[in-house]
């Protein structure tokens, strides 16, 4: 239909059905407002939900083929692990009763008594009272605590893909474990949990800081403590690339993060249940999709006049590191603003994947200057061109990196000691699919576990 | 944003705005809840239908490379096979005027009366009394029937993995029309079309046993019938697994699966108007998701100590497994309970892979073990921690079981007799896709048509 | 549950808990209604975003291995490109004060004052007159930009298929801005933005023609231009079939594009907010899915007739096909004539294949005969079996076919003769991975790269 006339319909269907007595009244009522808030938590959640299988897709397509197994079943296993941690204790220690730097250390999260109430009394015997004890809350408990969990994953997928390639499983799972239960959940709790960096201020929309940076820190010190893959830093210095065995792969792996973004920021609205929270998400998807945009053209124009060449995977890092960008404040009413934070974001990760290199630390997929650098990158932002302070973004990246880091450095170094992080030489040659799982990725496709 | 502090912003921004008089009217009123079941029944369903693809990946990735094309030739045309059955008799036999063992032989099925006049006065001349003809139904007829066709071709997605690389593409056509036209709907209404196993109070929430075990004891007649591949038995009783082609697209497919078991699970509330639905289905996203969680870890533990490798297909299925387990009963409060279910689920697929080999039945993908094992578990688990009785929920799934497995027995046995069900044993050597398909899936990777 | 009980449960609800006083009062209200059409332009749009992976799945599978990771550069950028192009000039051009001929041409597009104000004020101080300010437009200002700006790509994504594998990356990347910025806007305008094309009554519900045919005109002069694939034509004249490389990816992407269908033409419907809309969308989600089903059918049973095989690829376009089809029109009620439209246009897509092939015009992935072919059919049906006129659809198929065409063999022209439309022979012979980006899609995959 023509898309001019249609613009009313919706509200013109009820005006002429006569069914609406007194304009005054036309307001979202609290019942249909917590249904559109859990609504949201949920379809947004499985959005991000989805965003797994992106990590796992980019990643398989970023390792050689001899290691295309063990990095999807890193995936697979890392978010079962660190969900199950968030569920047993994460949870409360970033949502219930923040003392300031952690919330409460207790078991288990389920359904509240009012809705247990309200559903054993059914729809039928349902008193007003119990409906409006379960409304209360603003949004059903399980579909909050829904979208929570399946933001912890991301921060280890950033990790799995950093320490790719000869990480052993065991260990890589043992910390994944303490980062769903621990350390997540109490940096966390400082910011979303209404904590110290809140109370001073500092702003983090869906989590640039805390949720991409946090997965840079601990991959980063993983990176450092298990060390380079053979081959990659020659003894003269140079740097050899390794080059990924599936570039389809890592694409599709890319869209659905970004396809699985508008669930991460759009969601993070948290409330759908008015018109400012609708509007207000539109803005939030509208940021999202054109700092994205910004990221590929830059790491295209960037990498053509770097390279003479456009580099594929450094585009698909770019829309990746523009996404991470704008994750802290996708509000701006400007879309230029938003759309300058993901060029930059873009243009840092493409300089920072040489930097990184340089340094001689391994990061297969280039995950520490996307989500890393780009994401202290978009925090700082919201001091720049929203309505955060500098100094007071800049505390807390700060305060979140230093404590990321030193307690990662602490787990890596014990698991180090005690069950070893690295597989053998001989199994780095053969490849983790050989040795850790006992199979092939591509089992008739030829060369794949000779290299 | 800071989460605390918004979690009241849906109600307040109503509130706020002065728009709402009286507290008492804060109530879904049932025009909107016609619209939030209808959406639900419309965002679940394309939920649902994505999982087609999963099942495709999944299967293109675990057969081997010479099937490849085939399987994906069957899993998108079982998809339309399927669904046309259903709609030109398969959704009247299944929930119009159900007497008990059958609802109505009568074909197609399309918007009812008063849809059509609402639509036909259009959104400017609708009276009042023709907007409350539509809405007194609860949801919009078509999105109630999209919501159910999609449901359709998951158990004939399960089939087409266990008889995968013999058999010939036509006769499963037959099969999967019959399937979706006759042998589904009638055995669902029993259940949901309110049929006499709902009067006993027999309960499967989504269809762990009406879906998932469905396709499960066709899928074992199938494999019976058909018969083993060439060289997975081996003369001296020995079982050679004959490895999957590749092993990122199985991962993929296990993911787009779990993604769409939200709808598949969540859009199974079948409604979304009102508070107590809406933390309903949150219950439901959360059961779902950390019931695949305690799969994925449960059989990752038990590869790890019966194989002393981590198998990465199993951990798959483990995924798959507690999906299965908890779709009939997500409803549990308490969701270590869930787990529980899920955990069990997947051992249980986990130890009858090789059960079903030493019974020489030949199942590819392992479906029977996870959608026809843990279905029957999932539905017996409603007896134990739910709210069903334990014998009533055996009494449907020996009932159902009974009947599909004897009327599959049938109709493959007459396509055997008549068309055949199995390609040559040249067709099997060279592979299904030169034979039934004249071409390759990958017809560059060099040794996939010779293996 | 049983689903029969569960009817009602909705309504009942809200009754059950004495909340809802008049029942005269059921409507939705018009900040309901706001939310509602929002959420469905966002959630809807984000699975037509979905869609450029699907696009870029599809054509990776159906080129060879050498141009793999080309496509997969040039899918990722066309989307980023076109959407910048409408950001800064294109909406405004097809939507705001449209003569009849052309819209406006002004830079940027950003959230309304109004919006801004609501914003602005919180919710806690917002007064009623702003929240009356933002609803009164019916849906939030940029969710509908985010909806329009997603379907400007899909027509970039089908040129890319076609001039696959030997078109040069910049120049293609001009020609994509031009049409995000430009070309589609401007005849959009005339349909959708309210001018001519609808004053004299002519229909595209989701646009088969205004973003389908369009695609596929503006392939069509590509192709020509840019001439065919080095030994696609023999000098006998004969017709060289050069397979894909990868027919998993080709279904994946398929079912990708088929899930995102139901966000391109389910959002078409353009508002939620009432039992009217809700009702209507339910038809459109119905008819896409039978259309697609009935194209998946034809085109087996036609491959099978015609070539004595069944053809995987063909198959996947007819599905493609069969949607495309029913894009122009999908609110027909009766949804045996949706299944109609959509094996109609599948086996058009099919007789064009060779069709095209016999003009030598090298269309890599059969775009030309699917989006193009199956366009014009679909926007022709509704003059047949829906509420337009033939005439006034065939006009209108014709204007836009004529100026898309004469504009888009202008600016291929102007490119060829300046920068140059193709890569060299020897870059064509060795890939276009290989040159323009300087990598390969599989490099441990073997003879990729030689073919």
């Amino acid at each position: 239909m023509t898309r001019m006339t249609s613009i009313i319909k919706g509200g013109a269907a009820a005006l002429a059905a006569g069914l609406v007595a007194t304009p005054a009244l036309a307001a979202v009522d609290a019942e249909t407002a917590y249904v559109f808030n859990t609504f949201s938590f949920l379809i947004h959640g499985a959005l991000v939900f989805f965003m797994a299988v992106g990590f796992a897709m980019l990643e398989a397509g970023l390792v050689r083929g001899k290691n295309v197994a063990s990095i999807c079943l890193k995936n697979t296993a890392l978010y079962a692990v660190a969900a199950i941690g968030f569920y047993l204790v994460g949870y409360n220690l970033m949502y219930v009763d923040v003392t300031g730097w952690i919330g409460t250390f207790s078991f288990l999260y389920n359904p509240s008594e009012a809705e247990s109430a309200l559903i054993a009394a059914g729809a039928d015997a349902a008193t007003p009272e119990q409906v409006a004890a379960v409304i209360e809350g603003g949004y059903s408990v399980m579909s909050d605590w829904f979208f929570q969990v399946v933001f912890v994953a991301t921060a280890a997928s950033v990790i799995s893909g950093t320490v790719a390639e000869r990480m052993k499983i065991w260990p890589f799972m043992i910390f994944v474990a303490l980062l769903g239960a621990f350390i997540y959940p109490i940096q966390a709790s400082w910011v979303w949990g209404g904590g110290w960096l809140t109370e001073m201020g500092f702003s983090d929309f869906a989590g640039s800081t805390l949720v991409h940076s946090v997965g840079g820190w601990a991959a980063l010190a993983g990176a450092i403590m298990v060390g380079a893959r053979k081959g990659k830093f020659g003894a003269d210095g140079r740097v050899h690339p390794l080059p990924g065995n599936n570039l389809p792969l890592a694409t599709l792996g890319t869209f659905i993060l970004w396809f699985g973004w508008f669930g991460f920021n759009g969601g993070s609205q948290l409330a759908l249940g008015s018109a400012l929270d609708a509007a207000a998400m539109s803005i939030v998807y509208a940021n999202t999709f054109l700092a994205a945009c910004a990221g590929v053209v830059t790491a295209m124009v960037m990498t053509q006049l770097i390279f003479k060449k456009i580099d594929l995977t450094m585009v698909l890092n770019g829309a990746l590191a523009g996404l991470v960008a704008i994750t802290a404040g996708p509000t701006l009413e400007n879309m230029v603003l938003a759309m300058l934070v993901g060029a930059v974001g873009a243009a840092l990760a493409v300089l920072a994947v040489p930097l990184v290199d340089k340094m001689k630390i391994d990061d297969v997929v280039g995950a520490i200057s996307v989500h890393l650098v780009a994401g202290v990158w978009g925090t700082l932002a919201v001091g720049i061109f929203g309505s955060g302070s500098f100094v007071t973004q800049l505390i807390g990246v700060v305060a979140i990196g230093v404590y990321v880091l030193a307690v990662s450095f602490v787990i890596w170094g014990v698991l180090k000691a005690t069950v070893g992080l690295r597989v053998s030489d001989e199994e780095e040659l053969d490849g983790l699919d050989k040795h850790e799982l006992g199979l092939e990725a591509y089992p008739e496709f030829g060369r794949g576990s000779q290299l």
